[in-house]
């Protein structure tokens, strides 16, 4: 069924600062485009079917910017550490295993299935430095029905031995190899190149995955500022770079044609916000993880004051769960803190903002996602949050604040549509 | 059935930094007192039957410290507002609608039936000002299971007109035919003092409480430095109080004698916390909410540093959820970033930390409650976390830690004893 109509009550952006609710109407899909949303029916798609979601909550699905597969073993557990103790504590350890088919697909086929069956229907995902099993994952992804983007790792330095690949020139072939095997392989899932951050990665892996960006024009995912002991070490790393963001400009890895994606964003000097923004790179905003790791709280009406493009992150496991609601309210709410305890002048995000970053805002990534204006994707989310009773007469806006806000894509999905696919 | 044993894994803590994990092991519990936890089942026990929940993870029965029951009906929804804001706008218009009892019938039985259904076990339990609708709460709660103090609100100024007293002596007239109505009509649930706080309650009521509390030797509830703006209007209100603390000090309203738990303590003075500690005041530390009102970060290691008793509070719905394993971790988040942002000098609390502050530390409000030691009320909460899938070997400690990360009490707890009684 490639041409159908859902009816419900609908709520998306307008913009960043509102949000459009509209009550028992009726969104039309043809060739998995969103043609807007109807209060009845119009002429000229009568003849087709409707999917009936009356009294349901139905939204944009939501963009997972940024996450970690395989980590997804381990969330929500050992997180009294902070980064660089925790990545090689927790991370590096966990990642290793993964040069193990068979624990990879065990592993790989559970986070595949949840994360399936959240409210999450596109995702920018971080596999592990192994070949075989990320491209397995990319298997299970596009298995999925979700639109992904999905890189091997490299690493090439300062990681333990078992996760650490033996030259920049092998790390290159394999990377190259990898994007050649999978460019054109699924419909749904594609490679992305994916140096893990800076100090993993010597100039010489850099530069060539520069190349080959430039060569097969993938995009680029990586983490920027998260950490000040993190901030601290690049500097020593990298004397001759102005900047951590310039230690990935200087080898064509930081936008600037090259669709790419920075994680974190915690600790940013001027120079790299308007880096960041001249090259139109994207933040993904990971509140949970820098929350749970002590990084800290980026600044994110800052950023969005200076008009940078952002969305959201669950950054599993450093954040503890796959979900973008939890994701969203973790974001108004280090946003309250941050303009109650750092710098009031830059007020806390709203419901309408951090649903606005957690659709439109990460969906530009992917295109035209994140809405259900006319000419976006159709990806959609049915909640059924009748499993949240409620004694007063509740407006749509009131209803999904608080299914947001309880997290209610763990319990209540209804069903769910990826390009005009309905996958749940 | 009195007596019984329970079989499974068993986590709870030794103290306030050390977690006891024991696997596959043996909880007796005869007149609904804990006799310890063994590897085999002891020989004065044998004839006792055994529930057999092998696998499963058991851990004593969460505390909340402090709630709204009437605030639950809206809770996770405008969440864009500061504390005095949020008051008029939501909360005391919600409260007022509970002088219909039919609306509160209809409130209060969602409430009774999703706290029963959490992990929570005990509970310290705002109402309204109208006593037949606490009432009317205190009889669901009853027939819940758990075991609670529940406080008809106490408001004769700055409020709304349908939610404030006529006068002092109305207030706390109706105070007295609650407290006489309530003492001895329920196994498990009692009355307590609750004034709103000072802003709601003039010094002629706060004093008729301190009798009060004097004659039927009841506990007391209230709020306690919350919010700047608050705090700011208290010392307008009361001139001639040293501080906030002090005025309920000088009614006799703030421990010494009298039970009190004071909600919040985000901003008190050094004479503040030492009243706290000399008066033996327990402290309900309310992470979830002080963040979306953007009050900001209780001090909690200063406060544990100082050995004083505090336990966790939901709040809702300042806090946006009921589950106390949700408000572990919002209390281990918040206090990374007061670490982070506000004073390097006090340490992030710990899983361990936050757990036995809701267990034992707000247990202790109820007498030797929230661990499997011998000689405690046996409150236990059996947790299926075969809903969390994973790839690799997990020992209990981790089981339990992820289990309250990923807020399993959502999802699947699998039974619920109170005080040796299965209610769930």
């Amino acid at each position: 069924m490639k041409n159908f109509i859902v009816k419900g009550n609908f709520c998306y952006s307008k913009n960043i600062d509102e949000l459009i609710t509209k009550e028992n109407c009726y969104a039309v899909c043809v060739d998995s485009i969103c043609q807007g949303v109807f209060e009845h029916i119009p002429k000229d798609f009568e003849a087709l079917p409707v999917l009936d979601y009356t009294d349901k909550l139905i939204i944009p699905g939501l963009v997972d910017l940024h996450l970690h597969a395989p980590q997804f073993a381990f969330r929500g557990m050992n997180m009294d550490m902070e980064l660089l103790q925790w990545l090689d504590t927790n991370a590096f350890c966990e990642e290793a295993k993964y040069s193990d088919l068979d624990y990879a697909k065990k592993a790989y086929s559970i986070f595949a299935d949840c994360i399936k069956n959240s409210a999450t229907t596109r995702a920018c995902i971080f596999a592990t430095i192994h070949n075989k099993s990320t491209e397995l994952l990319m298997d299970m992804m596009e298995n999925s029905g979700l639109v992904s983007f999905v890189g091997k790792v490299n690493m090439d330095r300062n990681s333990i031995k078992s996760l650490c690949e033996e030259s920049a020139q092998i790390s290159a072939l394999d990377t190259e190899s990898f994007i050649a095997d999978t460019l054109d392989k699924y419909e749904n899932t594609k490679p992305i190149i994916t140096p893990r951050f800076v100090p993993s990665c010597s100039d010489e892996l850099l530069k060539k995955l520069g190349e080959l960006q430039k060569k097969y024009a993938v995009p680029v995912q990586s983490h920027l500022s998260e950490n000040l002991d993190e901030i601290q070490w690049v500097k020593e790393l990298c004397p001759d770079s102005k900047s951590y963001a310039d230690a990935y400009d200087r080898f064509s890895l930081f936008g600037n044609g090259a669709k790419t994606i920075m994680a974190h964003c915690v600790h940013l000097n001027d120079d790299e916000i308007e880096l960041i923004k001249k090259n139109e790179v994207f933040v993904a905003h990971c509140p949970a993880s820098n929350i749970n790791l002590r990084s800290g709280i980026s600044p994110v009406r800052k950023l969005m004051d200076k008009d940078l493009k952002i969305g959201l992150g669950s950054d599993v496991a450093g954040g503890e769960t796959i979900s973008m609601f939890s994701t969203i309210v973790q974001t108004i709410k280090s946003s309250k803190l941050y303009q109650r305890l750092v710098n009031s002048s830059f007020s806390a995000l709203t419901f309408e903002n951090a649903f606005y970053l957690a659709t439109k805002g990460g969906g530009e990534f992917f295109g035209k996602v994140g809405s259900f204006e006319k000419g976006y994707e159709f990806d959609a989310v049915i909640i059924d949050d009748s499993v949240l009773p409620h004694p007063q007469e509740l407006n749509i806006r009131q209803r999904v604040e608080r299914s947001v806000y309880l997290s209610a894509d763990l319990l209540s999905i209804n069903a769910k549509f990826v390009k005009g696919k309905k996958i749940i």
